[in-house]
C-alpha cells in the first residue's frame, strides 16, 4: 500500500472534534504533506488549515483526498458520495479507514478505473503474507508497546522515529494502524490480516536493512487486552524487537471499556512483554517508558515521571511535551552503531 | 457451519497414506459417520472402509464427498474436478479443507446451486465476528494447548470429550481446526479469522451453556511459536479456560521445522499459559499434561510418564494408548458439579 501525497483532508459533515481525531492526527504528523481540509455545508470542525476546493487542492498539487473523519459504525454515508466521485474528476486517489469499503460505494470503483486513479481502504488487508518464520533479519528494531489500546503507541513511535532521525540515526516509521499508514503514506493494518499471518506480516513490514539502520514499529492494542491481545502477540514476534518502549495512560486502572479487566503493575507487563519478545529475540530490552500526561498538571506531572524512573531505572517521557530525544539517546547508548 | 453427515471419504490419486491424513482422522475419530471411501483410479491410499462409488456412497445415505487428502500446495487439482461435479449429480454436498476454495473451480459453484447442494470451505472463515468481550459466560470449558503444532491437541481434545461423556458429564467437542471440524460437523477454523477478532471467534465457540456443561475446545499453535502464536493466545483469552491440557511430545526440543527456536521446560511453558489465561479467568489451572509417545516403548513410556507426574504433579497421559479417563477424573474431582 503506497498512498500519493500530498492530501486534501475530507471533514464530511462533522460537528465533532473528536470524530476527526485522524483528520487532527495528518495535521499534527505530517504538516508538510497536507495541504488543506474540505468539508460539507452542514461540517462545522476546523482543523486551522487552509479551507479548499477539490479543484483548488488539485491546483496546489494534491494527490489524494483522505477522510480524515470516522463517524459512528464505519460506513460511509451517502451525502459523502457526490464528493468522492468529484474528487475522482478533480484527479484524486481516495482515502479511506472505513470499516465499509470505497468500492462499496455505487459505482465509484468503476469511475476510478476509467479515470485512472486509485482507492485505497487502509483499514483492510488485501494483501497475502506469509507465514512468519522466526529467522533474525539485518537491521535494527524496535517497538512501541502498550498497557491498553489507544495510549500512545503511534505518538511514541512517530516521535522517536523523529528523534533518533534528528540524532543522525537512520530510522524509519512502520505503520500498522489506518491513522499511521496514511501519515507515512504505507504500512499494513495488522489488525485486518489472516490471523496465521500476524507474525508473517510484521516480517515483512520491516524486512532486513542496513545493521544500523532503526525501523520504529508502531505497536498495536495490548497483551492484555482480552479482545486483541492475538494481534500484539504476533507482531511482537514478527517485529523481534531490539528494544521496547511500553506506553502507558497513568489514569487507567483497567482496560478501557473493560472494567472486569484489570490492568497489571507496570513490572509485571514490561516481565511479559519480555518473555513474548524472547521467542525470537533473547535480547529484547526495554529501553523506556512513555506516558499520556495530558490530564495532569506539571508538578503532579513531574513528579510521577521522576518517580518511576527511579523505580523503573528507565526513561519516563510524555511524547507531546517532552518528544523523544531521551528515548532516542538510550538507543543511542545501548545499542553501539557498527560503524 | 455446519456439514451433513454421513461422509463419503475422497482420498483422489494419492500415493501416500501421509497425504491422507485428514480421512485417516474421519475414520478414526467418527467411523459412524464415515460411509466409505473413493479414489480416482490413480490412488493407491487404502483406508480400510468399504471402497464405494458415488451413486452406492448416496444410495447408502452419504450426505457429503469429504476431500480425504491434502497435497502438498493446497490446491484442487484439475483430476479431481470431474469427481466433484459428479458428487454434486449424486445428490451430495462436498467438504474441502484446501486452500484454494471449490468456488475457485470453474463452474462448480453454479453446479451447486442448480442442484440445491453445498460447498464448504473449512479453512476459510467467511463469518463475520465481533470482537471480543472477555465477559464470564456460564458453563465450563477446558482447553488442550500446547508446546508446538501438530502435538495432540485434537486428538486430546477429543479423547477428554469423550472420556467426559462416558462418566456422565455432559461435554461438547468444540472443533478449531479443518480436521476437528469435519469430525465434529462444525466449528471455526480460527486461524483463518481476521486476526481483531480471534477472541470473539473463540467466544462465539463456546457460548453461555449449563453450568455444568463442558466445553472441550481443541487448541491451536503454540504460545512458543514464532508464527502463530497470536492465533493461540486469542483462543486462550476467547475460551476462557477453567482448566488447561498441555500437550507435548517429548521428542521435540526446538518447534518443528524452526531449530532456531527452543522449547521452554513444560513447568515456564504452563507457568506462560496461566498467565495468558489469567487475563480473561483468574481461576484457570492445568488438570493434565497429554503425551505423544508414539515412538516409545512401553518401559520408556511408563517410566516417563511416572517421572513427570512426579515432578509435575498432574496425570500424564497419552490419549491414544491410555485414552482420557484420568483427565475427566481429575476434571470431576477439582469441578464438583452444581447438582
Amino acid at each position: 500500500m503506497q498512498l500519493s501525497k500530498p492530501y486534501l483532508l475530507f471533514l464530511g459533515d462533522a460537528t465533532s472534534f473528536l470524530d476527526c481525531k485522524t483528520g487532527a492526527g495528518l495535521r499534527d504528523w505530517c504538516p508538510f504533506d497536507v495541504i488543506g481540509q474540505h468539508a460539507l455545508p452542514a461540517g462545522t470542525v476546523d482543523l486551522g488549515i487552509p479551507a479548499l476546493s477539490l479543484a483548488e487542492s488539485a491546483a496546489r498539487g494534491a494527490r489524494s483526498l483522505v477522510i480524515g473523519v470516522a463517524p459512528v459504525g464505519g460506513a460511509i454515508p451517502p451525502g459523502w458520495w457526490p464528493t468522492l466521485f468529484a474528487a475522482l474528476e478533480a484527479g484524486l486517489d481516495i482515502v479511506s479507514g472505513m470499516h465499509m469499503r470505497l468500492g462499496e460505494v455505487p459505482g465509484l470503483a468503476p469511475s476510478a478505473a476509467r479515470l485512472g486513479r486509485k482507492l485505497f481502504d487502509v483499514r483492510h488487508a488485501d494483501r497475502r503474507f506469509a507465514a512468519g518464520t522466526g529467522k533474525k533479519r539485518m537491521g535494527r528494531r524496535v517497538l512501541t508497546v502498550g498497557m491498553d489500546c489507544a495510549i500512545g503507541k503511534k505518538y511514541t513511535a512517530l516521535a522517536l522515529a523523529k528523534a533518533l532521525t534528528e540524532r543522525g540515526i537512520e530510522a524509519s516509521f512502520r505503520a500498522t494502524g489506518q491513522t499511521g499508514i496514511m501519515i507515512s503514506g504505507r504500512g499494513v493494518a495488522i489488525d485486518a490480516v489472516v490471523a496465521d499471518f500476524i507474525a508473517g506480516a510484521a516480517e515483512w513490514l520491516s524486512p532486513d536493512n542496513k545493521p544500523d539502520h532503526w525501523d520504529v514499529v508502531e505497536g498495536q492494542g495490548s497483551l492484555f487486552h482480552p479482545a486483541y491481545a492475538g494481534v500484539t502477540l504476533g507482531l511482537v514476534h514478527g517485529t523481534q524487537p531490539d528494544a521496547l518502549v511500553l506506553c502507558h495512560d497513568p489514569r487507567r486502572q483497567t482496560i478501557d471499556d473493560f472494567p472486569h479487566c484489570p490492568l497489571p503493575t507496570l513490572e509485571e507487563a514490561m516481565r511479559q512483554y519480555l518473555t513474548a519478545a524472547k521467542v525470537t529475540n533473547r535480547h529484547s530490552r526495554f529501553i523506556g517508558v512513555s506516558l499520556d500526561t495530558s490530564r495532569l498538571a506539571d508538578p503532579e506531572r513531574l513528579e510521577l515521571q521522576s518517580r518511576l524512573e527511579a523505580q523503573l531505572n528507565l526513561p519516563v517521557i510524555d511524547p507531546m511535551r517532552d518528544g523523544a530525544a531521551r528515548l532516542a539517546a538510550a538507543i543511542e547508548r545501548d545499542f553501539p552503531r557498527a560503524a
